[in-house]
């Protein structure tokens, strides 16, 4: 298993390099008078981070034949939005929280209202750098465009975040539950993978934007039910976040419907039918290897 | 002059009722879990307001001879991104507002965190809004979700909020407070008359783009300048704020730069160049109204 995850990692590193260099990019020449919020909106996308998001929208296109050069639009993208919702978040009126991957978060470096701005500016970027993708049709640019709006706003993320914040005072189902990771983590996840399969030409009818659906489903999920887990028998020091927090804010997770055991159980058995729908791909290691890893992570 | 308004007005009402009725077809068929934030959405959407940029967006569609529905998804994008910023900007670490248009802000009925989320879900499906216009070309299409990016992030509407801000703490030159202006205010003005342009299919090269952006641009510098005014001479009772907010927030404006006198010669001006900018089309007798009607505004 070491190996494959050290392949996984250092596959997930190139990634990684390839993604933020095109981010760089995006910034074009510095102008002096918006240097501040600039230096913040970086501060923010590269404090780190494994780039789960862009890494699936890269291997998504990777299967299906398509080119890195298609990909990196919208894996740039979908970093962008993700580092936004984090910095919100992390507002004194949401989480207030203080770290984020171990360095202080945005607002307690620049200040709430540059925080708040930081964020907005992110989001508002993402669309323009997934629009300007030379590499695909214009078409399939704005189907990518679409389906990002539609994943991050109130019928997706951001439906989510309504979701738990109401969850932080009411006893959620297990229903309900499942929709609101499904929205608040699952949107974006699937998102990541729909627009990689549309960098390579894949589109929404498509019996492999079906599969890599399930795939996305799946991996969302049991990314989110993991989470739950770690919260309860993580490790602080790896974790790089104080353990029992949902028990302290009483929040319903996958553990107030269920044991530690079943959790877990659940959460393999859905990685294993996300891997089955993939597995009959060419190439579909990384992703297999992703599947795994993100089940078994201890971060 | 007050049968031309009546007209324009008019005009004004009919374009923000095809623009409102275009918003509610967006949000399609309501979903019991994310009720709540669909609510405050449109709370804030529909508080009224005087639709300026969707007017802007339809009339410069009109006047190079395009059809109202090829505008409406861009006239509703912008209006989102507009009632985004100014549900932010209201928050308690910008400007702490508790009342928008004469009725509470939508942090104060919502509360913060919701509020925060309101404004993020509108400035992301706004781009989903402009995108899915089966009316014009991907391509158009496309060009219109790149220039609502840019107008609307850092090197635009935001980029400005940041100059804004500093100049709350530092004395800003002429130049300065232009380009402060430009972005701040300016950006989504000239965005609207883009995207109306672009909904009637005249691209970037063509004169009359020069043309358009001529007009926005002095129109929304001039718009600035009569609001520095107002916020001096205004009367507090027909304007919905207090007035004197600036010299009370030693904040530079146009009047930290020339006399009341100076300022009003200065936008008259202004106004008039892009009156004349535009005076050669067709159909221009809307547009023409406006900029006077902006000038000399009382609210």
């Amino acid at each position: 298993m070491s190996d494959i995850y050290n392949a996984l990692f250092a596959d997930m590193k190139d990634a990684a390099a390839l993604t933020e260099e095109y981010i760089s990019l995006t910034f074009g020449d510095p102008d002096s008078d918006i240097c501040e919020v600039a230096e913040a909106m970086k501060y923010s996308l590269f404090a780190g981070g494994k780039r789960i998001r862009p890494y699936i929208v890269l291997s998504f296109c990777r299967l299906f034949g398509g080119k890195d050069e298609a990909a990196l639009p919208f894996a740039a993208a979908l970093e962008m939005i993700h580092t936004f919702s984090l910095i919100h978040d992390d507002l004194p009126c949401m989480d207030n929280d203080d770290l984020r991957r171990g360095k202080p978060t945005n607002h307690k470096v620049y200040g709430e209202a540059t925080a708040l701005l930081v964020g907005d500016a992110l989001a508002l970027r993402a669309f323009g750098t997934a629009a300007d993708n030379p590499h695909v049709s214009p078409e399939i640019a704005l189907s990518a465009v679409k389906a990002l709006s539609l994943a991050a706003a109130e019928r997706g993320m951001v439906g989510g975040q309504i979701m738990d914040m109401y969850g932080e005072s009411h006893p959620l189902s297990l229903d309900k539950l499942k929709k609101l990771q499904k929205l608040k983590t699952g949107a974006l996840i699937e998102a990541s993978a729909r627009l990689g399969a549309f960098a390579a030409g894949v589109t929404e009818e498509d019996e492999r934007m079906l599969k890599a659906m399930e795939y996305a489903g799946g991996i969302g999920l049991a990314f989110q039910i993991t989470d739950d887990i770690l919260d309860v028998t993580g490790d602080e020091a790896i974790l790089g976040k104080p353990i029992g927090s949902d028990a302290e804010n009483s929040k319903s997770t996958f553990l107030t419907h269920m044991t530690i055991e079943e959790a877990q159980h659940y959460a393999h058995e859905l990685t294993e039918k996300a891997k089955g729908a993939i597995s009959g791909y060419k190439g579909c290691e990384s992703l297999m290897a992703l599947a795994d890893y993100l089940l078994t992570r201890r971060s």
